[in-house]
Protein backbone atom coordinates (compact mmCIF):
# COMPACT_ATOMS: atom_id res chain seq x y z
CA UNK A 1 0.00 0.00 0.00
CA UNK A 2 1.16 3.36 -0.97
CA UNK A 3 -1.44 4.80 1.41
CA UNK A 4 0.41 5.78 5.17
CA UNK A 5 -0.76 3.16 7.88
CA UNK A 6 -2.55 6.19 9.51
CA UNK A 7 -4.47 6.93 6.75
CA UNK A 8 -5.68 3.54 5.97
CA UNK A 9 -6.72 3.59 9.81
CA UNK A 10 -8.26 6.92 9.58
CA UNK A 11 -10.58 5.79 6.58
CA UNK A 12 -10.59 2.51 6.25
CA UNK A 13 -9.34 -0.06 8.73
CA UNK A 14 -10.13 1.53 12.44
CA UNK A 15 -12.72 4.00 11.02
CA UNK A 16 -16.00 2.52 12.55
CA UNK A 17 -19.74 4.18 11.79
CA UNK A 18 -20.79 5.93 14.81
CA UNK A 19 -23.91 5.71 16.84
CA UNK A 20 -23.67 9.03 18.84
CA UNK A 21 -21.96 12.07 19.02
CA UNK A 22 -21.04 14.74 20.85
CA UNK A 23 -21.93 18.44 20.79
CA UNK A 24 -18.94 19.62 19.53
CA UNK A 25 -20.03 21.64 16.32
CA UNK A 26 -18.91 21.28 12.90
CA UNK A 27 -17.87 24.17 11.33
CA UNK A 28 -19.53 25.10 7.19
CA UNK A 29 -15.45 25.36 6.73
CA UNK A 30 -14.78 21.51 7.20
CA UNK A 31 -18.65 20.84 5.65
CA UNK A 32 -17.05 22.51 2.37
CA UNK A 33 -14.21 20.85 2.42
CA UNK A 34 -15.66 17.51 2.97
CA UNK A 35 -16.98 17.95 -0.66
CA UNK A 36 -14.13 19.81 -1.93
CA UNK A 37 -12.57 16.57 -1.33
CA UNK A 38 -15.24 13.78 -2.57
CA UNK A 39 -16.03 15.47 -5.34
CA UNK A 40 -13.11 14.70 -7.58
CA UNK A 41 -13.53 11.14 -7.62
CA UNK A 42 -15.03 9.41 -10.73
CA UNK A 43 -18.61 8.85 -11.88
CA UNK A 44 -19.54 8.17 -15.36
CA UNK A 45 -18.98 10.11 -18.00
CA UNK A 46 -18.12 12.86 -15.73
CA UNK A 47 -22.04 13.04 -14.48
CA UNK A 48 -21.70 13.80 -10.89
CA UNK A 49 -25.41 13.17 -9.94
CA UNK A 50 -24.81 13.57 -6.22
CA UNK A 51 -26.39 16.40 -4.04
CA UNK A 52 -25.92 17.47 -0.18
CA UNK A 53 -28.40 19.28 1.84
CA UNK A 54 -26.57 19.81 5.01
CA UNK A 55 -28.91 19.89 8.40
CA UNK A 56 -26.82 21.94 11.27
CA UNK A 57 -29.37 23.27 13.32
CA UNK A 58 -32.30 22.11 15.64
CA UNK A 59 -34.89 23.58 13.60
CA UNK A 60 -33.60 22.26 10.12
CA UNK A 61 -33.24 18.94 11.96
CA UNK A 62 -36.30 18.90 13.31
CA UNK A 63 -38.08 19.16 9.70
CA UNK A 64 -35.90 15.26 9.33
CA UNK A 65 -36.15 13.53 12.41
CA UNK A 66 -39.98 12.41 12.11
CA UNK A 67 -38.97 10.47 8.62
CA UNK A 68 -36.21 8.52 10.14
CA UNK A 69 -36.89 5.01 11.59
CA UNK A 70 -37.40 4.90 15.25
CA UNK A 71 -34.23 3.42 15.66
CA UNK A 72 -32.83 6.00 14.00
CA UNK A 73 -34.20 8.97 15.59
CA UNK A 74 -31.94 9.23 18.85
CA UNK A 75 -28.72 9.46 17.25
CA UNK A 76 -29.85 11.82 14.56
CA UNK A 77 -30.57 14.20 17.40
CA UNK A 78 -27.16 13.60 19.10
CA UNK A 79 -25.69 14.79 15.95
CA UNK A 80 -24.14 17.95 15.05
CA UNK A 81 -24.88 18.59 11.82
CA UNK A 82 -26.48 16.03 9.06
CA UNK A 83 -26.30 15.30 5.58
CA UNK A 84 -29.26 14.17 3.49
CA UNK A 85 -27.64 12.80 0.54
CA UNK A 86 -29.90 12.53 -2.75
CA UNK A 87 -29.89 11.88 -6.67
CA UNK A 88 -30.64 14.55 -9.06
CA UNK A 89 -32.55 12.90 -11.76
CA UNK A 90 -31.82 15.80 -14.21
CA UNK A 91 -28.20 15.77 -13.62
CA UNK A 92 -28.11 15.67 -17.54
CA UNK A 93 -28.92 19.23 -17.59
CA UNK A 94 -25.27 19.56 -16.55
CA UNK A 95 -23.67 17.29 -19.06
CA UNK A 96 -22.85 20.05 -22.15
CA UNK A 97 -20.73 21.44 -19.03
CA UNK A 98 -19.59 18.44 -17.52
CA UNK A 99 -18.67 16.13 -20.42
CA UNK A 100 -17.72 18.49 -23.15
CA UNK A 101 -15.88 16.07 -25.21
CA UNK A 102 -19.17 14.22 -26.50
CA UNK A 103 -21.82 16.57 -27.40
CA UNK A 104 -25.31 15.41 -27.39
CA UNK A 105 -25.17 13.46 -24.04
CA UNK A 106 -28.06 16.34 -22.47
CA UNK A 107 -30.18 15.15 -25.81
CA UNK A 108 -29.00 11.90 -25.33
CA UNK A 109 -30.56 11.14 -21.35
CA UNK A 110 -33.60 13.40 -21.68
CA UNK A 111 -34.64 10.88 -24.28
CA UNK A 112 -33.76 7.85 -22.18
CA UNK A 113 -35.38 7.71 -18.73
CA UNK A 114 -34.30 4.18 -18.16
CA UNK A 115 -30.45 5.18 -18.90
CA UNK A 116 -30.78 8.42 -16.78
CA UNK A 117 -32.49 6.78 -13.78
CA UNK A 118 -30.17 4.57 -14.00
CA UNK A 119 -27.08 6.59 -14.56
CA UNK A 120 -28.16 9.01 -11.59
CA UNK A 121 -28.95 5.90 -8.75
CA UNK A 122 -25.61 4.59 -9.65
CA UNK A 123 -23.13 7.08 -9.58
CA UNK A 124 -25.00 8.98 -6.92
CA UNK A 125 -23.86 5.73 -4.75
CA UNK A 126 -20.95 5.64 -5.40
CA UNK A 127 -20.35 8.77 -5.15
CA UNK A 128 -22.24 8.77 -1.36
CA UNK A 129 -19.01 6.15 -0.88
CA UNK A 130 -16.42 9.00 -1.72
CA UNK A 131 -18.39 11.33 0.54
CA UNK A 132 -18.41 8.90 3.87
CA UNK A 133 -14.70 8.86 3.10
CA UNK A 134 -14.36 12.24 2.91
CA UNK A 135 -15.98 12.83 6.13
CA UNK A 136 -13.41 9.97 8.01
CA UNK A 137 -10.92 12.50 6.17
CA UNK A 138 -11.85 15.38 8.17
CA UNK A 139 -11.51 13.72 11.69
CA UNK A 140 -15.09 13.17 11.92
CA UNK A 141 -17.47 10.15 12.21
CA UNK A 142 -19.92 9.65 9.58
CA UNK A 143 -23.01 7.45 10.76
CA UNK A 144 -24.84 6.27 7.46
CA UNK A 145 -28.07 5.92 7.33
CA UNK A 146 -30.91 4.13 5.06
CA UNK A 147 -33.32 3.81 7.44
CA UNK A 148 -36.00 6.72 6.96
CA UNK A 149 -39.48 7.55 5.03
CA UNK A 150 -38.19 8.16 1.32
CA UNK A 151 -41.16 9.83 0.02
CA UNK A 152 -41.77 12.14 3.15
CA UNK A 153 -37.99 13.10 3.09
CA UNK A 154 -37.94 14.10 -0.24
CA UNK A 155 -41.36 15.87 0.45
CA UNK A 156 -39.87 17.46 2.63
CA UNK A 157 -36.42 18.87 1.01
CA UNK A 158 -37.13 18.33 -2.19
CA UNK A 159 -40.43 19.46 -3.06
CA UNK A 160 -39.18 20.25 -6.86
CA UNK A 161 -39.53 16.41 -7.20
CA UNK A 162 -36.51 16.13 -9.13
CA UNK A 163 -34.01 14.91 -6.54
CA UNK A 164 -34.48 11.48 -4.92
CA UNK A 165 -33.20 11.21 -1.25
CA UNK A 166 -30.75 8.00 -0.66
CA UNK A 167 -28.97 8.42 2.32
CA UNK A 168 -28.54 10.47 5.35
CA UNK A 169 -25.82 11.04 7.46
CA UNK A 170 -25.19 12.01 11.12
CA UNK A 171 -21.77 13.68 10.92
CA UNK A 172 -19.39 15.13 14.03
CA UNK A 173 -17.29 14.20 16.77
CA UNK A 174 -18.03 10.58 18.16
CA UNK A 175 -19.64 10.45 21.77
CA UNK A 176 -20.49 8.14 24.79
CA UNK A 177 -21.80 4.95 23.15
CA UNK A 178 -20.70 5.58 19.93
CA UNK A 179 -19.21 2.15 18.91
CA UNK A 180 -21.23 -1.15 18.89
CA UNK A 181 -19.27 -4.29 18.22
CA UNK A 182 -17.66 -4.70 14.95
CA UNK A 183 -19.31 -6.76 12.38
CA UNK A 184 -17.58 -9.31 10.33
CA UNK A 185 -16.82 -9.43 6.63
CA UNK A 186 -16.92 -11.75 4.12
CA UNK A 187 -13.89 -14.36 3.81
CA UNK A 188 -11.54 -13.05 0.70
CA UNK A 189 -12.10 -16.39 -0.98
CA UNK A 190 -15.81 -15.94 -0.68
CA UNK A 191 -15.85 -12.21 -2.19
CA UNK A 192 -13.34 -12.80 -4.72
CA UNK A 193 -12.52 -14.81 -7.78
CA UNK A 194 -8.70 -14.82 -9.18
CA UNK A 195 -9.43 -15.27 -13.19
CA UNK B 1 -8.28 17.76 6.82
CA UNK B 2 -7.00 15.18 9.09
CA UNK B 3 -6.06 13.50 6.31
CA UNK B 4 -2.40 14.75 5.11
CA UNK B 5 -1.87 16.30 1.82
CA UNK B 6 -0.06 13.41 0.19
CA UNK B 7 -2.94 11.07 1.11
CA UNK B 8 -5.05 13.58 -0.07
CA UNK B 9 -3.66 14.27 -3.62
CA UNK B 10 -3.22 10.13 -3.66
CA UNK B 11 -6.51 9.16 -3.38
CA UNK B 12 -8.76 12.41 -4.48
CA UNK B 13 -7.70 15.69 -5.52
CA UNK B 14 -4.12 14.45 -7.60
CA UNK B 15 -5.28 10.80 -8.72
CA UNK B 16 -6.90 10.64 -12.22
CA UNK B 17 -8.82 8.10 -14.21
CA UNK B 18 -6.31 6.74 -16.62
CA UNK B 19 -6.94 5.48 -20.31
CA UNK B 20 -3.58 3.51 -20.77
CA UNK B 21 -1.06 1.32 -19.18
CA UNK B 22 1.99 0.04 -18.87
CA UNK B 23 2.93 -3.55 -18.77
CA UNK B 24 4.43 -3.82 -15.52
CA UNK B 25 2.65 -6.79 -13.03
CA UNK B 26 0.44 -6.10 -10.23
CA UNK B 27 0.72 -9.27 -7.77
CA UNK B 28 -1.52 -11.18 -6.55
CA UNK B 29 -0.58 -9.74 -2.94
CA UNK B 30 -2.02 -6.43 -3.58
CA UNK B 31 -5.13 -7.32 -5.08
CA UNK B 32 -5.21 -9.01 -1.71
CA UNK B 33 -4.28 -5.81 -0.08
CA UNK B 34 -6.73 -3.84 -2.28
CA UNK B 35 -9.91 -5.84 -1.32
CA UNK B 36 -8.39 -6.16 2.63
CA UNK B 37 -8.59 -2.50 2.48
CA UNK B 38 -12.17 -1.62 0.70
CA UNK B 39 -13.62 -4.26 2.31
CA UNK B 40 -13.86 -2.33 6.15
CA UNK B 41 -15.76 0.30 5.32
CA UNK B 42 -19.60 0.63 5.70
CA UNK B 43 -23.01 -1.12 3.65
CA UNK B 44 -26.40 -0.86 4.90
CA UNK B 45 -27.12 -3.39 7.76
CA UNK B 46 -23.23 -4.99 6.98
CA UNK B 47 -24.84 -6.33 3.45
CA UNK B 48 -21.54 -6.51 1.79
CA UNK B 49 -23.16 -7.41 -1.86
CA UNK B 50 -20.04 -6.62 -4.08
CA UNK B 51 -18.47 -9.52 -5.71
CA UNK B 52 -14.90 -8.96 -7.84
CA UNK B 53 -13.63 -10.80 -10.11
CA UNK B 54 -9.59 -10.20 -10.79
CA UNK B 55 -8.65 -10.93 -14.67
CA UNK B 56 -5.23 -11.20 -14.38
CA UNK B 57 -3.92 -13.01 -17.74
CA UNK B 58 -4.49 -13.11 -21.22
CA UNK B 59 -7.06 -15.65 -21.93
CA UNK B 60 -9.25 -14.48 -18.91
CA UNK B 61 -8.82 -10.77 -20.25
CA UNK B 62 -9.57 -12.32 -23.69
CA UNK B 63 -12.85 -13.83 -22.51
CA UNK B 64 -13.81 -9.69 -21.26
CA UNK B 65 -13.04 -7.87 -24.41
CA UNK B 66 -15.53 -8.45 -26.97
CA UNK B 67 -18.30 -7.51 -23.93
CA UNK B 68 -16.67 -3.50 -23.96
CA UNK B 69 -18.18 -0.94 -25.94
CA UNK B 70 -15.63 -0.44 -28.54
CA UNK B 71 -13.98 3.07 -26.97
CA UNK B 72 -13.07 0.86 -24.36
CA UNK B 73 -11.46 -2.29 -25.51
CA UNK B 74 -7.65 -0.94 -26.67
CA UNK B 75 -7.05 0.27 -23.27
CA UNK B 76 -8.61 -3.02 -21.41
CA UNK B 77 -5.64 -4.97 -23.00
CA UNK B 78 -3.16 -2.63 -22.00
CA UNK B 79 -4.05 -3.21 -18.03
CA UNK B 80 -2.09 -5.87 -16.68
CA UNK B 81 -5.13 -5.77 -14.11
CA UNK B 82 -8.78 -6.08 -14.61
CA UNK B 83 -11.49 -6.35 -12.07
CA UNK B 84 -15.43 -6.98 -13.06
CA UNK B 85 -17.61 -5.82 -9.88
CA UNK B 86 -20.76 -7.56 -9.82
CA UNK B 87 -23.66 -7.55 -7.14
CA UNK B 88 -24.53 -10.62 -5.25
CA UNK B 89 -28.52 -11.08 -5.80
CA UNK B 90 -28.20 -13.50 -2.83
CA UNK B 91 -26.03 -11.72 -0.62
CA UNK B 92 -28.66 -12.10 1.80
CA UNK B 93 -27.88 -15.60 2.29
CA UNK B 94 -24.61 -14.29 4.18
CA UNK B 95 -27.19 -12.01 6.55
CA UNK B 96 -26.88 -14.70 9.96
CA UNK B 97 -23.15 -14.25 9.65
CA UNK B 98 -22.92 -10.63 8.82
CA UNK B 99 -25.46 -9.32 10.86
CA UNK B 100 -26.49 -11.33 13.44
CA UNK B 101 -27.57 -8.48 15.71
CA UNK B 102 -31.16 -8.74 13.91
CA UNK B 103 -32.85 -12.21 13.49
CA UNK B 104 -34.19 -13.07 9.86
CA UNK B 105 -32.86 -10.52 7.57
CA UNK B 106 -32.15 -13.57 5.62
CA UNK B 107 -35.71 -14.71 5.34
CA UNK B 108 -37.24 -10.39 5.20
CA UNK B 109 -35.00 -10.68 2.16
CA UNK B 110 -35.48 -13.84 0.60
CA UNK B 111 -39.23 -12.73 0.97
CA UNK B 112 -38.79 -9.40 -0.60
CA UNK B 113 -37.67 -8.81 -3.79
CA UNK B 114 -37.44 -4.81 -4.23
CA UNK B 115 -35.80 -4.57 -1.33
CA UNK B 116 -33.04 -7.15 -1.73
CA UNK B 117 -32.54 -5.76 -5.57
CA UNK B 118 -32.17 -2.16 -4.19
CA UNK B 119 -30.28 -3.37 -1.63
CA UNK B 120 -27.73 -4.99 -3.47
CA UNK B 121 -27.76 -2.53 -6.49
CA UNK B 122 -27.35 0.83 -3.78
CA UNK B 123 -24.75 -1.12 -1.54
CA UNK B 124 -22.79 -2.84 -4.68
CA UNK B 125 -22.19 0.54 -6.10
CA UNK B 126 -21.33 2.24 -2.81
CA UNK B 127 -18.50 -0.58 -2.31
CA UNK B 128 -17.50 -0.01 -5.75
CA UNK B 129 -16.41 3.69 -4.87
CA UNK B 130 -14.57 1.85 -1.87
CA UNK B 131 -12.63 -0.21 -3.91
CA UNK B 132 -11.87 2.46 -6.60
CA UNK B 133 -10.44 4.45 -3.58
CA UNK B 134 -8.43 1.44 -2.25
CA UNK B 135 -6.32 0.71 -6.12
CA UNK B 136 -5.56 4.43 -5.49
CA UNK B 137 -4.61 3.56 -1.97
CA UNK B 138 -2.44 0.67 -3.43
CA UNK B 139 -0.30 3.42 -6.17
CA UNK B 140 -2.29 1.97 -9.10
CA UNK B 141 -4.07 3.99 -11.50
CA UNK B 142 -7.81 2.95 -11.57
CA UNK B 143 -9.79 3.11 -14.89
CA UNK B 144 -13.53 2.02 -14.05
CA UNK B 145 -16.05 1.55 -17.12
CA UNK B 146 -19.70 1.59 -17.26
CA UNK B 147 -19.26 1.38 -21.37
CA UNK B 148 -19.68 -2.87 -21.82
CA UNK B 149 -22.67 -5.25 -22.80
CA UNK B 150 -23.59 -6.58 -19.09
CA UNK B 151 -25.77 -9.81 -20.63
CA UNK B 152 -22.64 -10.50 -22.27
CA UNK B 153 -20.31 -10.07 -19.55
CA UNK B 154 -23.06 -11.83 -17.02
CA UNK B 155 -23.20 -14.82 -19.53
CA UNK B 156 -18.99 -14.97 -19.28
CA UNK B 157 -18.33 -14.45 -15.85
CA UNK B 158 -21.76 -15.16 -13.83
CA UNK B 159 -23.29 -18.18 -15.51
CA UNK B 160 -25.24 -18.73 -12.01
CA UNK B 161 -27.73 -15.99 -13.13
CA UNK B 162 -26.98 -15.11 -9.12
CA UNK B 163 -24.56 -11.83 -10.13
CA UNK B 164 -25.19 -8.54 -11.71
CA UNK B 165 -21.77 -7.14 -13.88
CA UNK B 166 -22.26 -3.52 -12.43
CA UNK B 167 -18.75 -1.58 -13.35
CA UNK B 168 -15.19 -3.10 -14.68
CA UNK B 169 -12.40 -1.12 -13.58
CA UNK B 170 -8.60 -1.80 -15.61
CA UNK B 171 -5.99 -1.65 -12.55
CA UNK B 172 -2.09 -0.86 -13.21
CA UNK B 173 0.56 1.89 -13.29
CA UNK B 174 -0.55 4.41 -16.03
CA UNK B 175 1.32 4.18 -19.42
CA UNK B 176 1.99 6.61 -22.37
CA UNK B 177 -0.73 8.60 -22.83
CA UNK B 178 -2.90 7.79 -19.88
CA UNK B 179 -4.47 11.23 -19.04
CA UNK B 180 -6.96 13.22 -20.88
CA UNK B 181 -7.37 16.41 -19.72
CA UNK B 182 -9.26 16.55 -16.35
CA UNK B 183 -13.01 17.03 -16.77
CA UNK B 184 -15.27 20.29 -14.78
CA UNK B 185 -17.02 19.27 -11.58
CA UNK B 186 -19.81 21.33 -10.20
CA UNK B 187 -19.67 24.64 -8.11
CA UNK B 188 -20.16 24.06 -4.64
CA UNK B 189 -23.71 26.30 -4.92
CA UNK B 190 -25.04 23.60 -7.36
CA UNK B 191 -24.50 20.71 -5.24
CA UNK B 192 -24.53 21.79 -1.86
CA UNK B 193 -27.61 23.15 0.26
CA UNK B 194 -27.13 24.65 3.87
CA UNK B 195 -30.05 24.38 5.87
Amino acid sequence: MELDKAAQELLFTEARTANAFSPEPVSDETLRAIWELAKWAPTAMNSNPLRVVYLRTEEAKARLIPHMSEGNQAKTATAPVVAVLAADSAFHEHMPHLFPIREGMREYFAGDDAARTHTAEFNSALQAGYFLLAVRAAGLAAGPMGGFDRAGVDGEFFADGRHRSIMVVNIGKPGEGAWFDRLPRLDYDEVVTLA
